[in-house]
């Protein structure tokens, strides 16, 4: 980018020096090829107000001007970078393990809540309690080393398929999100995903598939211990939760992780409130992106009124506050990116 | 630097087009003015060691290769990246900061270990227990917002003197880490530091002396609460630790924060050994740095023959495993930066 800014300056300081190049410009502005740095987001209001934020808050010469450093955006994953339903995909990946465990466990054949889940597959969470579901994530996540659950992830993620979808599940990904964070990012944003969802389900894929960095990959994580080993040292997978990412926790995860606030945020649900709270209260020019699932045709329509948990509060503190609110089926010309 | 870069390709490129500007080239190499990156280390084999390193990783051609993705660096802080003597500088932090708040605590005359630091400052550490000393940086560090810390931290960098050198802290920073921070971030590494020493205590004044951004900086920390008050919402530190990063947590907070391995890693003591070990367990080539404080006249000079606690095993293991010990006094033409 920095090169090809500078090209015009440069070719008319070279050809200057020989004859003179300025009476030959034109005296209006060159036609140059502006591309859409958002071509899967229909032209309406939320389109315009991310891109006038981002065009004043890079502006030297606005009001609104954030200096590089203060450049910092969060955005939540399940539901606002891909999909969620009909269970949020780690879920998924948890039932995929422990049926691939299940031959190396045969007492679960008999021990609840893993019967329950061996028996019925996904449909077998709904009917554990919420401790039991618990432990299936936790056997499904722990006692082993960091590299080896690097590895059955990116193994689960190179030949699972969504349930409904039937295709990978990083084909799930929003396209206008993909563009959106490349656009924060040509405008030299650092991108953050702040998910409730666990820091090293993610890191295997979402670098690749986001071009997020892994060390701005933040979520919640099992407690881990390193270990000398005969003839080396590894990092086990311990069955205890060290954090859970998720409502008042991603404030301070912004805080522990980044260290400063937030000018742009984006969530979807009640766990995101705090998040976009905190990216609320500074002094600098802020935005706040909240994401409407109304497509059922081409995603999955949800929200308060469906009466399921988690899309109350946000949601309603979005609206008041008059923070960005993104109606996917109308605002979003392309869900998922094109194969 | 890419601009600067590309400048003698678009020069010869441009005249190409009216004249003929590669006959007119001489047929050997352009004397190129070449800046030695580390001016501050002596020619010495660490520093050509350093510098193979660096060519070697950052050449597509070389079997040493290493991607841009995986060039990562952790330095430790307090005695790796500046000074820690008498005693590491936070604690003198925490002193002056209960002497600061004693008016506000008329209670303290009489309550150790309170008293005691108030009697004796900076000598009074020694007087009281390990319990007693953990009291001292606990009530000095916390019970209020972040915002407040970070104040509290820049306002006593911009005034407070180091007792010996009677200099600013951020004097004594090493030149020659400096140099050698900016020579692994010029090929395209991303520099972490991971340090015991508390995160919030760094990122205030760390991000402009070293240029390492604040979410590049990992260190121990205090549990902390999102918190909504009348008007706003604010992070409060609560008198409890969350983290100590030291020895073993090293190597977790490296995966936790960064979630890739190091391929350069650089401490001084033991409490950076498992960094180390960590970095040394991989497949990719990797150089670990241990920095020998052998300055007696410039700096301090201690190590495990000096009989204090926390330089042996780590210093036994650099030796025992070949890896680079960098002794200050022979190795660096200067120790901290020219005023």
């Amino acid at each position: 980018m920095s090169t090809l800014r500078f090209l015009p300056t440069l070719f008319c300081g070279l050809l200057f020096a020989a004859t003179s190049c300025t009476t030959e410009e034109p005296k209006t502005e060159p036609v140059t090829e502006k591309t859409d740095p958002l071509p899967s987001w229909n032209d309406s209001e939320r389109k315009t107000k991310i891109m006038d934020f981002v065009s004043n808050i890079t502006d030297p010469n606005h009001p609104d001007f954030v200096p590089v450093a203060d450049r910092i955006a969060t955005f939540d994953n399940d539901g606002t970078l891909w999909s969620e339903q009909p269970v949020y995909f780690q879920l998924l990946f948890a039932v995929d393990r422990i049926l691939y465990l299940a031959p190396q466990h045969p007492e679960w054949e008999e021990r609840e809540p893993f019967a329950t889940i061996l028996n019925w597959g996904l449909p077998g969470v709904t009917k554990i309690t919420q401790e039991e579901l618990m432990e299936v994530i936790v056997v499904s996540h722990t006692h082993l080393t960091t590299d080896e659950f690097h590895d059955a992830v990116s193994a689960w993620m190179d030949t699972a398929q969504h349930p409904i979808k039937k295709v990978p599940y990083t084909d799930l990904v929003f396209q206008p999100m993909l563009e959106l964070i490349n656009y924060l990012e040509e405008n030299e944003f650092k991108v953050f995903i702040v998910s409730g969802g666990g820091v090293d389900f993610m890191r295997p894929w979402a670098e690749g598939v986001y071009g997020i960095p892994k060390h701005q990959i933040i979520g919640s994580s099992f407690e881990t211990k390193f270990v000398a080993t005969d003839q080396s040292f590894e990092i086990q997978r311990l069955p205890s939760l060290n954090f859970f990412d998720d409502k008042e926790a991603k404030a301070v995860a912004i805080d522990r992780f980044i260290g400063r606030r937030p000018i742009f945020a984006a969530g979807n649900s009640d766990g995101d409130l705090q998040m976009l709270q905190w990216t609320s209260t500074q002094s600098l020019p802020f935005m706040n992106l909240y994401i409407h699932h109304t497509d059922a045709e081409r995603e999955w329509a949800y929200d308060r009124e469906s009466h399921i948990d988690g899309f109350n509060i946000g949601w309603d503190e979005a609206k008041a506050k008059g923070w960005t609110v993104v109606d996917m089926a109308k605002d979003w010309k392309q869900i998922y990116p094109e194969k």
